[in-house]
């Protein structure tokens, strides 16, 4: 089996939001042994919009519609779909009530342009909609099955996860299955990592392994495909198992995790905790280890130091060290990280400062990083970068190898 | 003029990143006058790619390519297309320089497959990678022009601003623009947005308007098509004109600027400092102030108080508040946001403190926040919300509030 997706919006093509609708549904295909051969963006424009379906049905035998649902005057995917299948649009009175129990449950009050939402294609199987209002459909004609599904990201996703999926799944179990696997790696170059593997990648179809870099990462996807998805598996460990003793130094996590999950999830396995003090990266490491729930096992808080009186006067950066080295120096790092831990009571401080850009600072050029990590009864240890990036690409990076380090370092003491 | 984008990669169909090219692409293009009809993705796959070529050629003018221009073995698309336009590859001596000097700038070992990323379609005007390693091209066969852009964005970006888009630049001024601005509301829903200019909407062709929402926010986005740029832009400020009577209250602000944008250029404006003491945000608001350089004018650092020990020995809450009210309360935001401001001697204190979920907190309900504002020399207010978002989402639209909350409080004392 084969699909395509096709978003409609001209909202797209105007660059005002970016396509993460096929994203989601490519990984979710993937993981129902569908393969995505195409993506398609077009606009609300009827016209164009049946030429891409034309396309679509010669090439695809799946295909899925995301957005122009809605209640607006744009919104025309499932009466174009009718006009070309030959289907009436007719209204269907369970959705219909769910939009008008939507409007009661959130106390606002229901407009008239809200009733063509419930308005489906004659003969489709419908998808409730949990999360918004208009509904999803899924029809079956001749050679193909098209599935329509609401724009809104908060919307289309639970919804295939619990209607859609399902609409699609193969009857029996004889479909080939594809397995991926992601393996991340930070500290080694793309084109560096693939020398190292050339023989591996050349040698191989089933599994294939894809390089892909990306914000001071590289990652290598492995698929596999096989009726059973055991044998997949183990396919893949086979695979990971060659890799791993080439550039296994490098490797730090499997697909959807990141270099702050390992971190957190260490953190919690060794019930330590953590305070940070963050002059460059102005609050994005403790923001991002409390992006996950359960983040309060591990952390009580921080300090956002900016400005230099804020390092001497709340983080007790001593006026010598700020006089001498100034704020982007060994020393402040040491101290901001030192005196952070013991402020907060934390078993590990880390401390972020430097020059995250446009400007140099203090004579130091952009992308100059001190990152201090200090650790109950271990020396504390800072580490210097020299980062290339835009201002935000070095915030980014600066976090990134905070937690690298940091990693580093526990792995180290508990292997010591 | 009108184009089309296709994108390169078997990643993209993996669902493992987003198009985001396609994005970046559509705005500049828009700037220029030229109109995207259609964005496609295919696989590292020659065959698939030359019918996607196939396809564009039969539809579209301009041919931008993203992606698959680097040094691995699933890089194919100028060998595709230089098969199927029948030319031939060239070593481009420049292109080679450059790559073997960012190895030697980044003191790195360049590997032998780095080579092939310096071959460029014969006949073809060559885009300098200042970002990266594989040069761009531009090539004009027929009826049409051919554009060959890396996939890396921090590549791909830069290149087009700098050498991509003179290529496009029509020759004379005779053509038509489109100009397009975005009008940024917040606090009204998209229906009812809709419901009060359904009949501008339906009255107009050119301008037209397009409604789109997300993340709490609803934008209408205003295309005029002239050839003359200042009438398309009047014709925009009139059809501004008769919205802003309508739902005037609810704009905050212009294109690609966001509700914290819109706050720290008045508070620069005012010459007022903030700081802020973030719970359930983590550090949000702060990272989100920093994110734009200069930030260092109005912030001077902040704390984020996760748990209750920094909030009651680092912030001062006071023991009582926190035993009697309990940390999700009014009272708690409103010490919070008072001695923050105090202990980091601002102008403005803001603070965040709730429920983000998944579970609930204090026995008060996922998705509580209050929103503490201390302004000097007016009274401290606690704004109260209930959200029904996911844990990130609540985090997210907590700061929007905030900033919201704030920008309307700063109006009012400037008006009182």
């Amino acid at each position: 089996m084969n699909a395509e997706i096709i978003a409609v919006g001209s909202e797209l093509l105007l660059g005002q939001i970016v396509n993460t609708n096929a994203r989601f549904l490519s990984q979710q295909l993937a993981g129902l042994g569908v393969d995505v051969y195409f993506h398609t963006v077009v606009g609300d424009n009827p016209d164009r919009l049946k030429k891409a379906i034309e396309i679509a049905e010669k090439r695809s035998q799946i295909i899925i519609f995301t957005g122009g649902l809605g209640p607006t005057k744009d919104d025309l995917t499932k009466e174009t779909i009718a006009r070309h299948l030959g289907k009436e649009l007719a209204m269907d009175e369970t959705a219909l009530a769910s939009i008008e129990d939507y409007f009661k449950r959130t106390n606002r009050v229901m407009t008239e342009n809200n009733r063509k939402q419930a308005l489906v294609l004659a003969g489709s199987h419908i998808l409730p909609n949990d999360h918004g209002m208009a509904p999803g459909m899924v029809l079956e004609q001749g050679a193909h099955i098209y599935m329509l599904l609401p724009g809104p990201p908060k919307e289309m996703e639970p919804m295939f996860l619990h209607y859609g999926r399902k609409a699609l799944s193969p009857d029996g179990d004889s479909n080939e299955k594809i397995v991926s696997r992601v393996l991340r790696f930070f500290g080694i170059g793309e084109a560096a990592l693939e020398t190292e593997i050339l023989d591996l990648i050349d040698a191989q179809s089933n599994p294939t392994i894809a390089p892909l870099a990306g914000d001071g990462e590289v990652t290598l996807r492995l698929t596999a495909k096989h009726v059973d998805e055991t044998v997949a598996g183990s396919m893949l460990d086979d695979v990971e198992r060659k890799i791993n003793q080439r550039v296994g130094e490098f490797l730090y996590g499997y697909d959807n995790t990141s270099l702050l999950n390992e971190l957190t999830k260490m953190l919690k396995e060794k019930k330590l905790t953590i305070t940070a003090a963050e002059s460059l990266t102005g609050g994005m490491f403790q923001k991002e280890i409390t992006s996950v729930s359960g983040a309060s096992s591990v952390f009580n808080g921080g300090v956002v130091c900016y400005s230099n009186e804020v390092k001497h006067q709340v983080l007790r950066v001593s006026a010598e060290t700020l006089d001498k080295f100034g704020a982007v120096s060994e020393q402040c790092a040491l101290e901001l990280a030192e005196n952070a831990a013991s402020i907060f009571g934390a078993d590990i401080g880390i401390s972020f400062t430097g020059v995250a850009g446009p400007d140099e600072l203090e004579g130091k050029p952009v992308g100059t990083v001190y990152i201090g990590i200090a650790i109950k009864g271990m020396p504390t240890a800072v580490e210097k970068l020299v980062l290339a990036g835009t201002r935000e690409a070095n915030r980014v990076r600066a976090v990134k190898y905070g937690c690298y380090y940091l990693i580093k370092k526990l792995k180290e003491s508990q292997n010591a």
